[in-house]
Parts: structure tokens; sequence; C-alpha cells
């Protein structure tokens, strides 16, 4: 296709009508789609449906009934699976409930009532702020949100964030008290931090002693074109005595089944320690049976990396999909650009500043419903207006195909629209 | 035996002679029982073990998939068995994890945080107190206690808390922002609140507009000597207009497995709002699988009842040996007195003032392991030191047996301790 930024007014006006056309076609087709949430399909479900029934018995290995009451921090088998699959020392692990989400929203809210390490509660805290690499993941700019802390939006590469901008942040503003960050398969830009970013995080000097990065490793075995491996953020912020600033939280919600997996979090053991002063009066303990389940399900941590791989093979198809789509599509209209993902659950899109909001309710008139455009920037504000997050996983190969198709129709018509405004 | 209380000094002596040769030969024995908790024992345990197996099929009755993300606030059919068990509206339940502690946790987390229905957080209240009938839960204390409230003791009957001191306390004072309530089979008591304390606590005018009645009816349908019915306290305070201070919640964690049972809180469609907008950021949902497992283990609210009579029945004996054996015991000994309970988990006995922590010592020291003394205190201060709690239901009947003959030993021996110190 010719590069649609630099045809003349007569082209575009006569591009835009040939759209129109087939946008007319698809939606006679009373489309119904949903591509909003990184959802995982019923097949790929099946393939743990062995879970359902992997509890043979209820004691655990030490002989604890695990139907009881007992054990706040998750059985040392889970603790131990975790442990192997993730090289964190098991002592620095407490096995939750089913939702990591869960984990990261109470740390917040002890942090913000409690304080931590001796330092004063961050509600007692004037101005306080998070720095959330941008685009990234809508549910933590929601908890920061509820939370009334002010978000500070941090540029994104395919490396991490913005390094240079992160330290001079954290080292100049006291009321910066964290960052979230998505260190492998990012959502929704697939970015992979590197050792450096890795090691300036954990190095980095911050003017709060008590800031905390929630390193969400939603996707750190969910590998799909290459095994990225991610450097020990515990080990490299043990180095430089930095070892309390790491809360890492990890979920078998996108291994197992999202409604019904197992949540960790993971932090120095000085932090657990208090984590649990609170966390023992918050509750008695978690599911212990479905904590046993699992266990029982994977015996190892190698089983869980052989079935990652078989859902890497369950997605790829996917994802090539819809990399194919969108090359074959707008690759060279200059309408749009994206950067093919090693894992993860997604695959972001750039379209022409301006047309993000209207090629997705394009989309939604059509009757395919995309993430909401700016959800992946802080207050759903994409400065830009450019960000969509494309979430392949979900529909079937059929309607994947139908899917990706209109959205690529609905980012030419609004590139096209955009245009056209410009040169009046 | 004779009135102990009424003895002679010379008498007392010849007792504690007595009393100390029996004590070295349970000592002799080297007892190992723990009777310091609420939990249930294997056996009990054992009739529920078909919901291990339940899971024939993971899909709600609407044809939603239960392993997939989705469902804040529980699936429809696990709503309508509380509904129809508790004889709450569906729509003002919320089913939540495994632990209903943790949602009275977070619940106070939210009122601290947030406010509720537009009143300033409760963080930002001076001197904020709590009204905590006592004896009570230790774990509602503990809640209280790490929020940094003050907790206001309330004196308990059997009829529930002292309604007079309540409604004077709650009216003049507007830093009094809730009370705890276990208002069936109550912990420790076995109080069961009657009508008019219903009434008086849904009606009461209180100082504060926003003041929260944590109704914790952990033992709702736990009866074992009697089948008491509680009056609808969402009923009582609907009708004036207090409807949005009821904040009741339920478990299933002696229905069926406290460690993997399902928990539930409701509240006035009002706060359900306010709580769900929240409570969507917290968590994308908790666990529809065992939700589903529940439901397709009981399918109704009779089975559940059913099924708690054949609990009352295996739970029977064993409260028969515990007040049989007081009776026995200590009957007219003066030396301590206690309420038989008409249902719930426990017996809760007054020695002598002064006497219960050394009882308690007595008794670990011989190998038995009671609730601590002053635990069902705030601040574990028992005032009187005489309240101490009895968990009949996790040993086997020969290890109760020996543990509360052990007891009423220990009770002896305080109290003839205690007696001949008055006497100089």
């Amino acid at each position: 296709m010719k590069k649609v930024t630099e045809m003349t007014r007569e082209e575009l006006l006569e591009l835009q009508k040939e759209l129109q056309k087939q946008y007319e076609d698809f939606k006679a087709q009373g489309l119904k789609l949903d591509m909003s949430r990184g959802k995982p399909a019923a097949a790929q479900l099946d393939l743990t449906n062995g879970l359902l029934t992997a509890l043979d018995d209820y004691h655990t290995e030490s002989g604890l009934d695990a139907r009881n009451y007992g054990v706040l921090d998750g059985i040392p088998e889970a603790k131990r699976l975790f442990s192997d699959l993730l090289g964190i020392p098991a002592e620095k692990i407490i096995v939750g409930g089913s939702s990591s989400l869960n984990l990261m929203y109470d740390e917040m809210m002890r942090l913000m009532l409690f304080g931590t390490q001796g330092e004063k509660p961050w509600k007692d805290v004037k101005g306080i702020k998070f720095l959330c690499p941008s685009p990234g993941y809508d549910r933590h700019f929601a908890v920061t949100e509820d939370m009334g802390i002010e978000m500070i939006p941090v540029p994104m590469s395919a490396d991490g964030p913005d390094m240079d901008v992160v330290e001079k942040m954290a080292a100049e503003d006291e009321a910066i008290k964290g960052i979230w960050c998505v260190p492998l398969h990012s959502n929704p830009l697939g970015a992979c931090y590197t050792d450096e970013t890795v090691d300036r995080l954990a190095s980095m000097k911050t003017a709060a002693k008590d800031f905390r990065i929630f390193w969400d490793n939603a996707y750190g075995v969910h590998h799909i074109y290459e095994e990225v491996t991610l450097k020990d953020i515990f080990k490299a912020a043990e180095a430089c005595g930095n070892e309390d600033r790491i809360l890492y939280f990890f979920s078998t919600s996108k291994i197992t089944f999202p409604g019904a997996g197992l949540a960790i979090m993971a932090a120095s053991v000085s932090n657990v320690a208090e984590i649990k002063k609170h966390m023992t009066v918050q509750t008695i303990g978690y599911d212990k049976l479905n904590q046993l389940r699992h266990v029982k399900y994977f015996k190892t941590a190698d089983n869980i990396r052989a079935h990652m791989r078989k859902l890497g093979d369950a997605l790829r198809p996917k994802f090539d999909m819809v990399l194919n789509t969108l090359e074959e599509e707008l690759g060279g209209t200059g309408l749009a650009s994206w950067v093919k993902p090693k894992g993860g659950y997604f695959i972001a899109l750039d379209t022409l500043p301006g047309c993000a909001k209207a090629t997705v309710a394009f989309a939604k008139e059509a009757g395919v419903v995309m993430t909401g455009a700016g959800a992946t920037y802080p207050y759903k504000k994409d400065p830009k207006d450019s960000n969509i997050r494309i979430a392949p996983t979900y529909p079937t190969p059929e309607e994947l195909d139908k899917a990706i198709h209109l959205f690529c129709l609905c980012v030419k018509m609004s590139g096209v629209n955009e245009l056209l405004k410009q040169r009046g």
C-alpha cells in the first residue's frame, strides 16, 4: 500500500470512500467480539483441566490437614514450587489467595495506613506520588488512583522505563514513593527489562527512604517467541543494601485458571515479617486446598515450564495472525507502528497522534470491543491519543481474524480522517 | 464437694495438698493437647469430604466459564444459596474468598482510608473508638487494634451486650464509630441476641452518622442444643432508616472447610455499591470454582441445614462431656461459674477473680494449651482475670476427657491458692 501519510487530499478522499464501503460491509456482518481484556481462551484453560481433579488427598507433605485452619503464608511445598520456578528463596515468599492484584492492593493499603520499616504512613505524606511507566497496566493505575496517590507517567521503551527520568525524579522528590514495573513481556508493550534497567532500579538513590518497586512479574514465564531471562532484582538490590525496596508479585492466573489460581508475593525477610504481622490479623490463612491442588498437579517447576511451552505453542498462531495482518494491512502506510513482542499477552499499536479514540470507537460501532483508548495511561489520558492495546488471546482464530481485519480498517479510517483534517 | 469458698484455712491447705498430688499424676502422663482455638475436628471435616470431588463441571448455571476471569461479587447461584440460608436478599450479598475475617478487615481498611457515605475517612477522626462487647472474639479485637482504633469494653450477658451502656455511649460520643457483634451463639459466651437487643441496636440514636455494626453471624446456623432464631437486623434497621448501619458477615468455615470454605458479606444496596467501587480495583474476582463447588455439593439451603444438624449431633457429645465434667468437678464449689450454650463453638467459664491466668498456666505446665487468659477482652486485659474460653471441638473424645479433667483441677488449684492468699 502506498504511504498514506504522503497522499494528496484527492487521494485521501478517494481512499476514505473506499474504506467507508469496506466498513459498511463489516457492519452488515453484525460482529459481536470482545478483544478488550487479556483473558485466556477456553482452549488454553482446557490444558490444565487436570487441576480440577488433582486433589486425591488433603494432607500436606508434613501431614497437615489442609482442610482445616492454619498456615498463614502458604504450605511449604507450594512455596518451594514457586521458589524453584522463580529463583526466589522460599523464606521470601508468601502464597496468598488467587489474585496477585489483591496482594498488591492490600500491600498498598498497608503502606498507606501503617507505613513501612519505621517510616511514616503514606496517608500522612503530603503530595504523595507514584511513577507510572506508560503505556502500562490499567489495573495498576486504578490501585494508585483509588488510594489517592498522584500518578506521574514515565516514558517506556522496549528495554523498560526511561531510567534517566526515573532516577532523576526518584532522587529529587521525597514524595515519590514508588514505581510500578512489569519487567517481562510488559502489559501492553511487551517490554523486557534489560540487566542495566534492573540494576539501575535496584541501586538508584531515592529521596524517599521507603521507596518501593512494585515488581509485578505477571508474565515471568509467559514466553511466546523467545525465552527471555530477567536479571534477579532481589540479588541486585541486596548488593546495594536496598533489598527492602523490592515487592515482588506473581500468579498462575495465566498459567492455570485466572479465577482460581495461586498468587504470591515475595519480599525481603524483614518486609515479610512486617507484612505477616498485619496479615495474621487480616486472615487465618488462604485456601490451602487450592495450594495443594496446584502442587499435586504440577509437582515440579520444570513441569510448569513445559506447560508454558505448550501455552506458547497455543498462543503463537494468534499472535502470528495479528502481526501478519497488521503488516499486510498497515505496513508501509505510515498510519501505525507496533513492536513484535517476545511473549506476554498483548500487542501494543500506536496510531497517528489523535487517532486512538476514533479507532476504538469505529471498531465498537462495528461490534468489536477493544481495550479503551487511553486505558494504558494514568487517569486514562494518553497525551498523544495514539496507544491501543490489542489482546489476541480470548477470541477463537476465526473471530480474531475478523476482528483484527476490522481493527486495521478502523486504524486506516481514523488515520485518513485525521490527515484530511490536517490538510484542511 | 463442699463449697470451697467457705472452707477454713486448714481445710484449704489439706485440699491444696491433695490437688497437688492429682496434678503431679497428670504431669506424669505427659499430655500434649491443644484446646486453644475453635477448630473443627477431622471427623467433622470428613462429613463434607464430598466437596473435594463435587466439581463435575466448571460452567455456572448461566453458562459462564468459572475457570476464567469475571464476576466480582459472586456467581448468582452462590448468592442465592446464602440468600435462602440467611434470609437476606441476593442483591445485598457479596461472596468473597474463604475468610470472613478477611472481609471484615478489608471493610475496616476501607472505612479507615476512604470513609463511607460521604463522611470523612476514619483515619482522620481524632480519638476514634469502637464498642467491644466482652468477653468477645479475640480476632475482632485484633483487627480494631491493628487499625489503631481505641477499644471500649461493654459488658455482655446471655441476651447480648448491655444495651443501656451501648445506647448511652453511641449517642454521646461522635468518635465511637461502631460495635462488634456475634449475635448468635457468641464467641465465647454463647449469647443469643434477643429481639429487643436487635431492635435497640438497629434503632438507637448514634452521634456518629457513619456508626457501623459489624454483625459477624459466624455461628448463625450452628445450633447444638436449641435451634435459636435471630431477628432480621436488616429489616429492623430499614424500618428506622438505618439500613446502612449494618455490615453483615458469614462464612462456611465451620460448615465445610475452615481453610477453603466460602465467606460472604451483606450490606445495604447503597453500601454494596460503595464497597464494589473499591473491590473492583482490589481484585478481578474471587475463586468462582470454589463457589461452584459449594453450590454443586449443597444444592439447597435446606441441605445445609440438614448438614448442620449432623454437625450438631457430632458436637453434642463433646459439649455434654465438658458440661458434665464441669458440673461434677466444680459444681457447688463456688470456684467457677459457666452457662450452658445453645450452640456455637465454645463454653465460657469464669473462675474466681484473679485466677484465670494461673489456671491456664497450670494447664499449660501439664501439657494442655487453653485459649490465653484475657484473650476474650480488648488488649487481652480481662479486668477481673477470670474469663476462660473452652474450645471442645478439636480434641478427640478421649483427649477432651483428659483435658477437661485436668482443666477442672487447675481451676481448683488456682482457686484454693487465691483463697489462701486472701486468708493471709
